[in-house]
């Protein structure tokens, strides 16, 4: 097949990466095509998350919504599980860095997952408005299909502690604002309203949008793919997660539990016994 | 150098990662040179972790005193980190294998490095004991270092919740009955009981040894390096965790924070505050 | 319900960590019961992990057949996922725990999950077969079902590399003869070979019972619930991640990437260009 | 003590979790203070990663210096082990969020570390240079006692693979222009301009700064302490190993080996063997 057998086995390992982020030689580094001297400087971290996740460089306007979603998620306290077990970890001899780690591998499909369901929620709604033009129609629909498959929390949507998520408010503010100045089309904003409507004429209660619901609303407006709601979620979390690491690192504190030191479990199981002869 | 370049970097590639471990052909495996089929059905999971671990395969004595430090240690209830954490993030949506990694991640250097740290403690004092005839002496000079150091908890020794701690009693007995019948030496049983005494008389009050340093005992007598102390206990340890995110998985939940969801944390920060213009 | 409130407290938060594994007093520990000074020395490692999974000591030929699992499934060399992360993260400046984690946490649904998926495989033919006496038509059934939807590998059977698993063979081997000293039914031996046979049947070639299908028979004979196959694989591979994570120690390196250094990868993005003014 | 014993244990399950950092109740969330929905807007990413770190807004040229630092470390492409890890794992059927933490809890002491060493290594200069007007002489000594004491690499210069970092050029031009404009001093960055000059005059071949170096430079410049560069550093790599993780999930791919399918590893260890009578 060809004359330089060894040729083919380095392209064959080389091969066995491949990817359109990065290119490198030596001494010169390129995202997506732009050296990163070029880069250094002139975008910012929000533009340089778009371009490392979207592969072109986002329009002001888009980069700026994509800011305040990001800043708007980074923490929700001690009580979160991510966050204690980096507080936690903190205090076991093990680097910044494992804390970290350890906070957002918990940033799994209950903790982490709502705002990439709703994201998939919206997409499915939206796709179906293709062929109906009465939103709230079709968004009854899709809450009926909903429920009807035995699901009971929507994805981005009430609140166990808080009544109103002073969050969602604002970012739906900034999104119709973007959406004013032809940034995006406000289309996703108008579904995530209409859910919130028709949930509330359903359960007869509001059950306003939350932090995961508003900013799906965003990563859905901005054309990000569901699973990217999650992901991008990971990085803003991960502010919340360092800080509160790097802040129980200062405290001390060794192998600090759950719940103070003197309070134990309680036991539920078998009564002592003796082993079998 | 060779006629053949492509066997040059397929060579260079298959180099890239060596191992004495395992040696696999299709249908072939061999650990440590030996068939798997050969293995299985004669060779328990201690003596599989030997192997695997050292090269060679364990006299029996050997092997029965390794699986008892394993089965010793593997858990110290909801309130350790490790558990702790394994059983919170097995409330997020990740998977067991996750939830797992999550709570070993947290045995570092304070929450599983007691061992290690204690069988470098015991070597340390074993090596000079190659010129001092005396154990008192040596394990004092080595206490005496210690402290001046500035360190203050002797790896190994004292407990914040167990005044004796039922595991260090039991397992010394057997690591002299183990001696008695030749299998281990004895040797670092005695410098460990020598250190909990010598410990008494400088501190005036017993601090006895503990899991970690009962079990630095026989991982010392059996050979093995320190870093494989916090190794096995990790292994150990996993038994715990994994039961512990299992049970909790079985209990459900949903983002299960460190204490019930009605109380908070203490803000110790800046009070309400505007933003600056 | 009581005169003293802060008790109530104290039981309110007791009460957020429930558990019937083990119970703590200063100077005690039991394990579902069974006093740990009691336990050390008499119990094996393989009877701990079921008294911890299952709450009671299983009988002696159970606890054999799991300890065969688990020491048959320990490696399968730097190519697997799972140990390649753990010897490249050892190389980063970590703890040995920190890597072991990374790699238990890769054994996901693709590369830890075989076993499980393969126990709820047999479980839902083995729950046809209260209906059905003819066990080739119930697996025939089952396979059709499970092909029509989609679904294109069986779990737990065909390698990528091994024509024939000499795990399998030897497993089922060693099965058969705790069902013929009653220690097991054979139930789930049997449905696992009638699956490789009717497999072989439909497709015209064989595809033969991997490790993961055949310590799934063994898990599903010892009665254990599909997701502890995972876990209990990822305890068993846990000895094979550090055995890696260690050697990879000892053999120095720093920051190991995936191929040798002067191999780089593929880019196949977009080629050079200036950022737009 | 007091009159309300309850209260006192609510009060002590309270103080367990302490933070400056948060303040929540129903309806309301403030970081530092300041109210989530006034924030949201008007405080761009990387002013409120400074402010939850340090506790009060940056100046706009402290937070521009910061975003720059941030931005400009986010990959080093598919050779990097963090990148592999994040690849690898994406392929074993586990969630972005643990794909994400598996890259992250690699970045230790070496893959990860050394721009909090050089921190470290610049303040140790900067706090001679209390005594010492001549930098030059200060940063003498500080790299002889670096030397003397077994160090071979000075954290922060030197590359294996740029010959000279693109990016350390640029991040210094930045500092100069802040340091012109007021927004830092410019110590730190004549500090690594000299440490890169002497160690030339030392080693008789230009070591010249690397991305660690330079970033550094601003986190030292900016006054974050030296753990936190190596938490920065994690945030930013975190952008990275999540755009790789996600582009490996969309090229598809089930328990990717760090090298091609066909190739094994090199085994060095014991021929084979049967096992012992």
């Amino acid at each position: 097949m060809t004359d330089n057998p060894e040729d083919n086995v380095t392209g064959k390992v080389e091969d066995w990466w491949k990817t359109q982020i990065i290119d490198m030689k030596p001494g010169e580094i390129r995202y997506r095509g732009y050296a990163i001297e070029e880069l250094i400087g002139n975008v910012g971290f929000a533009e340089m998350i778009w371009l490392m996740m979207r592969g072109e460089l986002p329009a002001r306007g888009q980069a700026e919504l994509l800011e305040i979603a990001l800043m708007s998620a980074v923490d929700h306290g001690p009580q979160a599980p991510g966050i204690a077990i980096a507080r936690m970890a903190a205090t076991c001899g093990i680097g910044l860095n494992n804390a970290l780690a350890s906070g957002i591998n918990a940033l799994g499909d209950v903790h982490g997952g709502a705002g990439e369901q709703a994201v998939n929620f919206y997409h499915g709604i939206r796709s179906e408005m293709n062929n109906e033009a009465n939103i709230e129609l079709t968004v009854e629909r899709a809450l009926d299909a909903f429920f009807s498959s035995g699901a009971r929390y929507v994805p981005g949507f009430g609140h166990r502690f808080h009544p109103i998520d002073p969050r969602a408010t604002r970012l739906l503010e900034l999104v119709d604002l973007a959406a004013s100045t032809g940034h995006v089309t406000g289309e996703y904003a108008a579904i995530g309203r209409t859910v919130e409507a028709v949930l509330e004429r359903i359960k007869g209660r509001r059950i306003p949008m939350n932090i995961d619901g508003a900013t799906a609303v965003i990563y859905a407006e901005l054309g990000f793919p569901a699973p990217l709601a999650r992901g991008l979620f990971c990085l803003s979390r991960s502010v919340g997660i360092l800080a509160h690491a790097w802040e129980q690192t200062q405290q001390g504190g060794r192998n600090k539990g759950p719940v103070p030191r003197d309070m134990t479990w309680t036991y539920t199981g078998h009564p002592p016994r003796k082993l079998p002869d």
